[in-house]
């Protein structure tokens, strides 16, 4: 077994407890919820990233779990968000809160956990986690509304992309390695070597995610094709035209911005896009990115907890869903 | 005029501005509607709070605009995600943000504009202050939850109602006080008085709002009768439940919890509920809190701020839209 996948099962329980534990303590009108979301499954990686780099740098003090707990909370809040905004049914295999509930508790219980997440933060005491914290509250929805305010738009470029899902996706998890780095109080150079580290992670994860969204149902449990059929414009569309002759790539655009494509054509569309490697070639760009975390990471203090993250680094490059 | 108008008059413009300040900070995609939540009139009541309450403890640093500012990104977040709960069209007599830019961006700029918030309040470096507007914001959406779980359940007595309103609406105004206070460093009693204000007086500001959604349109600009429509609870509905013989209760109550009036059902009860007194008995009991926030008055030190806020007791009271 992997060393990361080892102290996850470890740690997890631990992780899980003190979200239990945050769960209860909020309004009772919200807890249903809260505990549909954060108890649906999941790999609770983002949690598992702030006590770990917390570890590292010497604090093992049991406030990590209730603060890894807290970035679960700014986790599930962004998640009850996304799946109204997205009109997602299904999430992890299960009825999306939303659908169980309706879409006005989903928002209102995901600003309750945002809230929370506040008031759990403030119990470290330190002014760095709750600036934190909050501006990856920030990143994260002001990313959703570029890649809303892009959807469709094929002339959304490399860069564009990469700022959508460094702020929509990475900041966050730059968040749970940067907080857990501060509450050890760990000197100004790690932190910004744990943020880094957190932030690499966090690019190179979205890629991954963005890559598999053209494999097989069978492998993910996702319905393949999912960015296609939704409009989010992400590399492998520009990989995949670069692959068409002209004449061709200006009848797919013109499909593509009018969400004109039927079951068929994404079948057809999908399939040659698993054929033409652009899956592979965005992975290749996930690996420069997790190369530099990596790099990164040399700051961290050898032990136990470094070699996990490392070991991370290699799951994230081949996850398969 | 009023002495509390005279100087919201004087106070909004520095308001204003801070709040154009504070938007044009913001992540670029927020920003269109951000501008458009707080920039769409309303009388900004809770921002001049912050400011009246700081000053009557006798801080006068600039720092109580941005922290006026704001408390007013938090009002406007949980107006962003309420209209789209609400499914409201119009919100001060233009359409609402969801309708403009859609539910998506405006759930997602509402969670911006939570964030921004805390970002702004990190700046007085008082914990105090943090966890404060941290506990408003998740007792202001919880409140809202436990009012859609009790849509059309006339079994939700009086003490139920009066503790979704305190979540939902008085809290954040008790906290628009406290935070004032805490920034002036005014002692704990005097903290305690101007949350006790604040509640109090955002009690007796919702109680008034649900007296009036019975008022003519011509008067509010808003359609009579919306709760009756939607389904929400509030005591005018006992009231009125009080005056009917009881088996003309039970079918008014089938027709109300199966949200079967006709439109002209509906004007015959708004007619009959305004003649029966209901709106002035429930102004009544507004002024029995309006009276325990005068108690709570008497602790600020006398002044300009002092008098006006004493008389923003009075406009709450009389106030027909």
């Amino acid at each position: 077994m992997r060393v990361f996948k080892k102290i996850l099962n470890a740690e997890d329980k631990k992780i899980l407890a003190a979200l239990r534990e945050e769960i209860a303590a909020l309004e009772p009108a919200a807890r249903p919820l809260a505990g549909h979301i954060l108890e649906a499954g999941g790999k609770r990686i983002r949690p598992l990233l702030t006590v770990l780099t917390a570890r590292s740098f010497g604090c093992h003090d049991p406030i990590i779990y209730a603060l890894a707990g807290g970035i679960e909370f700014l986790h599930g809040a962004t998640l009850l968000h996304d799946d109204v905004v997205d009109g997602a049914g299904i999430r992890r295999g299960s009825p999306s809160a939303h659908t169980v509930f309706g879409a006005s508790r989903a928002i209102l219980a995901g600003d309750v956990l945002l809230a929370a997440c506040m008031r759990i933060m403030l119990r470290s005491r330190k002014f760095g986690i709750l600036e934190s914290v909050s501006l990856a509250a920030s990143k994260t929805a002001a990313g959703e509304v570029e890649e809303i305010n892009n959807l469709r738009n094929p002339g959304l470029d490399y860069a564009g992309y990469l700022e959508i899902i460094t702020n929509k996706t990475a900041w966050l998890i730059r968040c749970a390695c940067e907080i857990g780095a501060m509450q050890a109080e760990a000197s100004p150079e790690q932190i910004d070597a744990a943020a880094g580290f957190g932030l690499e992670l966090g690019i190179a994860f979205q890629l991954v995610d963005d890559a598999l969204d053209i494999a097989p149902e069978g492998l993910t449990g996702k319905p393949s094709g999912g960015d296609l059929r939704e409009g989010k414009i992400t590399p492998l569309l520009h990989f995949y035209l670069e692959t068409m002759p002209p004449g061709e790539q200006t009848a797919f655009l013109h499909a593509f911005t009018q969400a004109a494509f039927k079951e068929e054509d994404l079948s057809a569309i999908l399939g040659r896009m698993r054929a033409c490697g652009c899956a592979e070639r965005l992975r290749g760009i996930a690996g420069a990115h997790l190369t530099k975390a990596e790099a990164f990471l040399a700051s961290f203090p050898p032990g136990e907890e470094h070699d996990a993250l490392l070991d991370l680094l290699g799951y994230i490059k081949d996850r398969e869903h």
